[in-house]
């Protein structure tokens, strides 16, 4: 352990970032007769009785799961649930500071697609929704179809759909710096795991005519005999002018690169082989595809990155906060409601939400993480879906 | 839902009783670059290579899941996880104010023993103990046997252990009160569950030579078919004098009632036909075996029950803060160490430990709930263990 690292430091003065908190009055014996026996006894009836009422009685309609196998942490890949706890604490305090919502880090041993759909069912009487966070593609797909079918809470898998909205919003305002319209661009996803994938869908839905996705083996086209299922569906809708070969073949006269992929994979030359002023989202952590300063000696017009200490973070942290708490809230107004019909209704309006929290510019294509602003907004929009 | 009651209106008015709360400084971008990423990447590195670091580096060395499947919560029997979660969020709170332990409630959805084991396994990465809760018996003893072999963190059963030592504790200062000595007294425990069992296995460690433990079918003796394993096991280890029949059989001529079944099944006139100055011990919640009034008017010398609004509350409450306190602190200290060696002298000096907070009298054989002496005197006692 290398204590002199200030990250390091940090975790260790503290001994992690979140913790749990009183939140009702505990000073005398009677207040104890209240909240634990014998009063509680009546509390217990009363959900036993009437179930809807446990979001009333307990903390569980404003607590959310972040669930996590640790197979695919951060840009680190699949270094096991204990070593995933310090991005789910991250995740649990941005959610409490920003957001008010209370998220326990649930990092589990867990084998595979079932193990996971299974745990998840087993913690819905605790919690009144779930953030899928971390889990390799391509069984998150499956995990998340499979608990949005059969829990009666909201389920979120943050790399698919919260990176899928932010890259969405962040296009929406860089497209507006540039003067560009979102259907004439030629646009390459780089990484075509749960965050590619997803941000390809989103990106459709929203009239993007144009996308080329890339693995590790090169562009998925249609004669790639590789293919899991999830990138088969997706190579159907995709690479209009069916091109094969590696990522310089994708790059060649591209209007963006959305890199979701891995640290420094992408060169000064390869961004000049790309249309003229284009937009580079190097969005790999914790090494972007390329730092922004070579992106720009590339001749990149809009940089943006995952990170928190350069210009235009692209983050999952500017979506989940504020998601949850239209969801929660949304719960909360309506005990029946889980999520809205249409969920990609909901993903577009909460991008076009957050977009909407800056006038952008070439620096600023989307707002703080700690903008005050972004939770309400998000939150509005999701409260505005039926 | 009754809004009038004043335990429902106490849980409505904040919506449940705990919360998270952020523990390290989240103000600026630089923060957050420390807390999640890029610098978290650098803290779970250091996790996947050293593992013993995660007790360090994140909260989980201070937090402790509460697992129930809410087939056996308070003295309400099985009414399912949901409505268990106000107990399990009231344990919480008690565990935070008394001795600092962050507690997590996890009422889960579960079916019998391999459910609940496979549950705990699987979330071990996330927690530095497990506080088992109003699991049904018989199969919470095979849960936590079998978590004891396949876990490297603590796991207590609180309704097993906790119940035990709190019992013990209260049994040694009564009998201080009283001027009797343990081996020489009768002593009868109604209800044969979780709780009955442990508390017979302790006293008997503790030196106590007649005990008859009675089920709701009557006097567990040798000739009874109907035993499960457990109750098998310990019915050959107690009724030396080979008793049978109902309840009001074991009662006559005992020193010491021990109630951990179901409210109002005690009446004055069985307390009249025990010994001269019986200790009764009515400990089943929300209502007591007997109330203090009529047990006093039957003849009772010393009455406690399990609520904090009578004199003498016998209750878990004043075991399971400390004795985590010390579990964690012990392991913070040597993380290659889960429990102590013998645990049935770790119980053993836990419970004498909480008997030397007070100087006892008839209507103060324990200290309050609230007492701050308590998690100190059996925090030590744990961590003086080997």
């Amino acid at each position: 352990m290398n204590k002199e690292h200030p990250a390091i430091k940090y975790h260790l003065d503290s001994h992690g970032k979140i913790e749990t908190a009183v939140k009702s009055r505990l000073e005398t014996p009677e207040d104890l007769a209240l909240a634990y026996t014998p009063g509680v006894a009546e509390v217990c009836r009363t959900i036993a009785s009437e179930p809807e009422t446990a979001d009333l009685l307990t903390n569980r309609g404003n607590t959310v799961a972040i669930v996590s196998d640790g197979t695919a942490i951060l840009g680190l890949g699949n270094i096991g649930p204990a070593a995933g706890l310090p991005v789910m604490e991250g995740k649990a305090m941005i959610f409490k500071k920003m957001a008010g919502v209370d998220a326990v880090p649930l990092c589990i041993m867990a084998d595979g697609v079932e193990d996971i759909v299974r745990f998840c069912k087993q913690i819905e009487p605790s919690f009144g929704g779930i953030n899928l966070e971390d889990i390799a593609a391509p069984g998150c797909f499956e995990i998340l179809k499979r608990l949005e079918q059969e829990l009666s809470i909201p389920v979120f898998h943050d790399d698919q759909d919260g990176t899928a909205i932010v890259s969405t919003a962040a296009l929406i305002n860089a497209t507006k710096v540039r003067g560009s319209e979102i259907g004439s661009l030629r646009v390459v996803i780089n990484g075509s795991g749960a965050a590619g994938i997803a941000i390809a869908r989103l990106l459709i839905a929203y009239g993007a005519g144009d996308i080329i996705l890339v693995d590790s083996k090169g562009i998925l086209c249609a004669d790639r005999a590789d293919l899991n299922a999830s990138k088969r569906e997706i190579t159907g809708r995709t690479n209009p002018r069916n091109l094969s070969g590696d990522l310089a073949v994708a790059l060649v006269g591209a209007d963006v690169f959305i890199g979701v992929s891995k640290g420094n994979i992408l060169t000064q030359e390869s961004i000049r082989t790309m249309a003229e002023r284009p937009i580079v989202f190097a969005m790999a952590n914790p090494d972007p595809e390329i730092l922004p300063d070579e992106a720009i000696a590339g001749g990149a017009f809009i940089v943006g990155t995952g990170r928190s200490d350069f210009p235009n973070q692209i983050n999952n942290a500017l979506v989940f906060p504020g998601l949850f708490r239209g969801l929660l809230d949304a719960r909360a107004a309506d005990p029946s409601r889980s999520m809205p019909k249409d969920m990609t209704a909901m993903k577009l309006a909460v991008a076009q939400a957050l977009a909407g929290c800056v006038e952008p510019t070439r620096e600023r294509i989307l707002p703080s993480v700690m903008d005050p602003s972004v939770v309400p907004a998000i939150r509005a929009a999701v409260l505005a879906q039926k």
